[in-house]
């Protein structure tokens, strides 16, 4: 079997479990070699490699429906639907996407990026099929991680007592992102040690089943026992007291006994629940053995050694972010930390180490993390919780009713904010100050080096009321932390360059590419003013002001969404306080962006100083226009 | 006791069950007799009478927490807690607030209006008081239907694992808003009929317990025993394999029990959860009989005969929007409708009735409710999701990462959007157009009456991509439907009035205010257009031209926030086109507008006609100014 002539996957129905061993083999060592060079979520794909060969032998994709969850995990899916010869432009500017992606094939039926959605889809899935009395199989695949997300167990809550038929594939890989926690991922924990008690409990159901239906009073009696040794035997009962059918656990490495767990589970009408043991990183050395989370997903390294290359020695800012809290922590009581299950990416193992009594991982459950920090900073502490921009959109009615209405003293570090790059559109922090800024109490920053983010904290410590601050993925800029720090003042701006033809405002490390604007500008002759408007909410509306006194055109640079960002509000208050300026904005306008280097993302927006310079001065030119006319 | 003397609730300390159930008997008589004046959430306080008297006698508030989740069944909380003087203005403008107020008592120690957040507070109110080694309760009190809340079973998976010391009061009422749906409901139903298996199984536990600690293996040997009754009786078993302590059910309307599962609770180290079985509207035949759901919050009635006043016999928004939708899914079979446990508030019940096939109520469940939506679309079906504006916020990452991100046909009819009255701060539906505008693919509308409405759903059925439809609470404009129906084009504007000195612009049932303001202007002998910005994203960009290129001045009046609002949008719009309109807004300034009639609210904010003509009389001043400087 050549992989790389795989065009579709129902060459497998003709494999045999040795060949498709070979085939398993094959595609393992295809992925180590190809992520070495491109980097991807090589550590999760490694633990699926067999569990979705036996996926694709024994269903039929595209009319069955196979739906990954959180979707990182879907390039063997992609290898077996024909996409083996784009995996050298994985995750990179216009090539092969790292999540499953409905315009590359129609074997990618829902998308995913975010976690814990796939059961939900599936039901939707799952009820259109019975609508239009059609019969193919549901599949969604969810890891024991994503099962905490409480939308997958809402998904759960319906599913068990709708009936609805599917085959629910639970893989298990005892470690998503970071290690798991809470009350589920310790039940599974116990179900996996559980295999001698599930095969005696199948012995009995077995028996059960085959007892002839002589008679309703004998049934309800087998039943009767049937059910006693349900709960006799631990295994499942909690997905069968929700009313879905439990099969495992079941090795994911082995063809025979996934073969076994499908066809099992083909039989029984109505919802079912396969419990998949995988081992992530599953044959490749350094990914399986890793203890830090740095195989989940990474760039490129090197195959022999597993070393990864390009690591930078700066900073992070997740980095720099969590250890000033942790100093802050040290010295106040009251401060304490959370993370919903990215302790790893938000760098907060250090203050997990340190105070551990006083550090939170909630698992992957957004919601909770922010309504505990409410609920904690209702009981007089100061809360931190660290979370990605993209994953604050699912905490966001808890932000709004919980954090906000209530004006409590959390204070939100909003990691990842900006481009990712590589993860792409479902991971871009571009709408976060779109769905804060019209939230009441919340005050809103971004800080323009580490710097000014340790003078950010240092205020939302010391403040009353809901704080956050946005900061970038990648390393910080690496400036002198021995200077003077100021403390700020609620609702300023910083005058970055004194300039009279044009104000550029900004915020954030874009201020860099806007400073290089400026300083381009005035080779050609114009003088630009450069803010630095750090507090995004609330503004300086006496620098605005100023600002709209001075009648100068005013451009406006941010990396986020045009629709409510902070372009639109300094445009909005200087027309609603009839001020005269010119006021352009360049952002990010009514589109997704797509995976990619930031650097060639950001040229196609025009977030470059040769663009702002460009525009700078046609805005000029359309004043000049207009004081002439 | 004098109920009326009541200051704190100390008292029940000294109180035996008969004086218990005289006080009961007490509040219960007063909750009827004031409710029916005022109106309120009697049924779900009726229920919780004894067991709100029983937590106030065997706590301590404030020093123990009690968290009410939802929030509008602490009625007897705030009699208790001495604010019954107030309960004349109940859910009045500055009146008593329908839900816990951290501002009106010490004893209301965090707020909640949205279902299911009770356990996250309750989670930080206890690593709180862990931290500080204090060694006060934490006591939530959830209902059933909001335990499918997925934020509430994160919490779950966190609180069991982690062991935090806590009570939760599961309040299981057979039926909180609707009839409830889903495994746990089936689940806890199961538990009900249970007592039996549960008086063995405690039996069993206690003679365990009281066994001799004589050695490791005959302990270890009892505790499988003590395992192995436990599943052997299925009672709990849910909440024991998640971690948690489980104790009932116990009646909630005897103080012996209550008084008794209480003791033990405490007699115990770790997560507790008291399954507390109560009846909704224990106590008045009216609410405790009823089969529609119309007890669960409603205005004044007749304390005789329940006979609620003032209904109107007009039809709703949400029942025409309801209806006409399924008008359209008789002709076309890939309509369908989903709720997350609103069948009745959002009047989907002939929908449920006629189509029940097509029909899905999945409970409280927002989150799954909008990505179940994603799937259903995504094979083919047009689902047609109703929820309110406030509870959409619960399912913003699925609308952003699901259904927007994907493309995918799902209409979201969003009921009660605009102020909702009596409910206040944590219902309002003013959010929304800021958190959809900045989606990408969004269309957003709203009908100013119902034939426009139905003219939107028509478009919406008809055209490719995600929708959404604003509609507020209350009833619709009664216009006549049988005039001709022109379809509506994506993105267009309607003139309802031309003139030549102002533009005023608005959207939904605020264009009656604004009409009635451009009359009185045409009194005073200004000229003012009046448009219909029926599509809020995508503006009419056509027409904004022409208005920039008109040079007059523009005032946009909405029932929303005024950061993201559709003003904030076309004064962007036409700074960013270098049009010189001076632009006015008028809508919600930065802040939460709590509860009271909706008239006195509007007034506040300024939206009335007579505020309309005045501004917009200072607007055409500062105009002429402007011009002749």
């Amino acid at each position: 079997m050549n992989i790389y002539s795989i065009e579709e996957p129902s060459f497998l129905k003709n494999l045999n479990d040795k060949e498709l061993e070979e085939l398993a083999s094959d595609i393992r060592e295809f992925l180590i070699e190809s992520c070495a060079k491109t980097g991807g979520h090589i550590g999760a794909n490694l633990g699926v490699v067999e569990l979705t060969i036996a996926l694709h032998k024994y269903f039929d994709s595209p009319k069955d429906k196979i739906i990954f969850d959180v979707g990182h995990q879907a390039y063997i899916h992609k290898i077996l639907t024909g996409r083996i010869a784009q995996f050298d432009t994985l995750r990179q500017y216009k090539g092969l996407c790292g999540f499953p992606k409905m315009r590359e094939s129609e074997h990618d039926v829902f998308e995913a990026g975010h976690s814990s959605t796939s059961l939900s889809a599936a039901m939707g899935f799952a009820k259109a099929r019975d609508i239009k009395g059609e019969d193919n199989h549901v599949i969604p695949i969810i890891g024991d991680g994503a099962l905490t997300g409480g939308m997958a167990l809402e998904a759960l809550n319906h599913i068990g007592s709708d009936k609805t038929d599917m085959t629910i594939i639970l893989n298990d890989n005892e470690m998503s992102i970071a290690p798991n926690v809470g009350a589920l991922h310790n039940m599974l924990g116990r179900m996996r040690t559980n295999t001698q008690y599930n095969k005696i409990k199948h012995g009995a159901e077995e028996f059960i089943e085959k007892l002839p239906q002589v008679g309703t009073t004998l049934r309800d009696l087998a039943d009767r026992v049937k059910d006693s040794t349900k709960y006799m035997f631990v295994d499942g009962v909690f997905f069968e007291e929700l009313g879905i059918k439990y099969i495992g656990p079941v090795d994911g490495h082995s063809f025979e006994d996934l073969a076994a767990a499908i066809k099992t589970s083909k039989e029984y009408k109505g919802p079912v629940i396969i419990h998949v043991i995988t081992k992530k990183g599953k044959g490749y050395h350094p990914a399986e053995h890793d203890k830090t989370g740095v195989w989940h997903g990474l760039g490129p390294y090197k195959t022999e050694t597993g070393e990864v290359l390009g690591q930078k020695s700066t900073e992070s800012w997740s980095g720099f972010m969590s250890n000033t809290v942790l100093e802050h922590a040290h010295k106040d009581q009251s401060i304490v930390a959370l993370t919903p299950a990215m302790p790893v990416g938000s760098k907060l193992t250090k203050f997990q180490n340190e105070l551990p009594e006083r550090f939170f991982d909630v698992g992957i459950a957004e919601q909770h993390a922010v309504t505990m920090s409410a609920g904690l900073a209702a009981a007089g502490m100061k809360p931190y919780l660290a979370i990605y921009s993209t994953f604050l959109q699912r905490g966001y009615d808890q932000l709004l009713h919980d954090v906000d209405r209530q004006n409590l003293n959390v204070l939100v570090g909003i990691d990842r904010s900006g481009l990712v790059g590589a993860d792409g559109e479902t991971h871009q922090g571009v709408f976060d100050i779109s769905f804060i800024s019209p939230l009441p109490n919340m005050t809103l920053m971004m800080p323009r080096d580490e710097k000014e983010a340790a003078m950010m904290i240092d205020f939302s410590f010391k403040t009353e009321g809901p704080m956050a601050i946005r900061y970038p993925r990648g390393n910080v800029l690496g400036v002198d932390m021995n200077e003077d720090r100021d403390s700020l003042k609620h609702g300023t701006w910083e005058v970055l360059k004194e300039g009279s033809d044009i104000v550029l405002i900004s915020y954030g490390p874009t201020l860099q590419t806007v400073l290089e604007a400026a300083h381009g500008l005035e080779e050609k002759g114009v003088s630009a003013k450069v803010i630095n408007a750090r507090f995004i909410k609330p503004m300086d509306y006496k620098m605005l002001d100023e600002i709209g006194n001075s009648k100068l055109p005013v451009f406006t640079v941010e990396e986020a969404m045009l629709i409510g960002g902070l372009g639109s509000m300094v445009s909005t208050y200087l027309n609603d306080k009839q001020y005269s300026n010119l006021v352009q904005r360049l952002g990010i306008d009514n589109e997704y962006i797509e995976h990619g280097n930031v650097d060639r993302l950001l040229g196609d927006i025009g977030l470059t100083s040769s663009n702002i310079i460009d525009k700078s001065i046609q805005l000029l030119e359309v004043k000049n226009e207009k004081s002439t006319y």
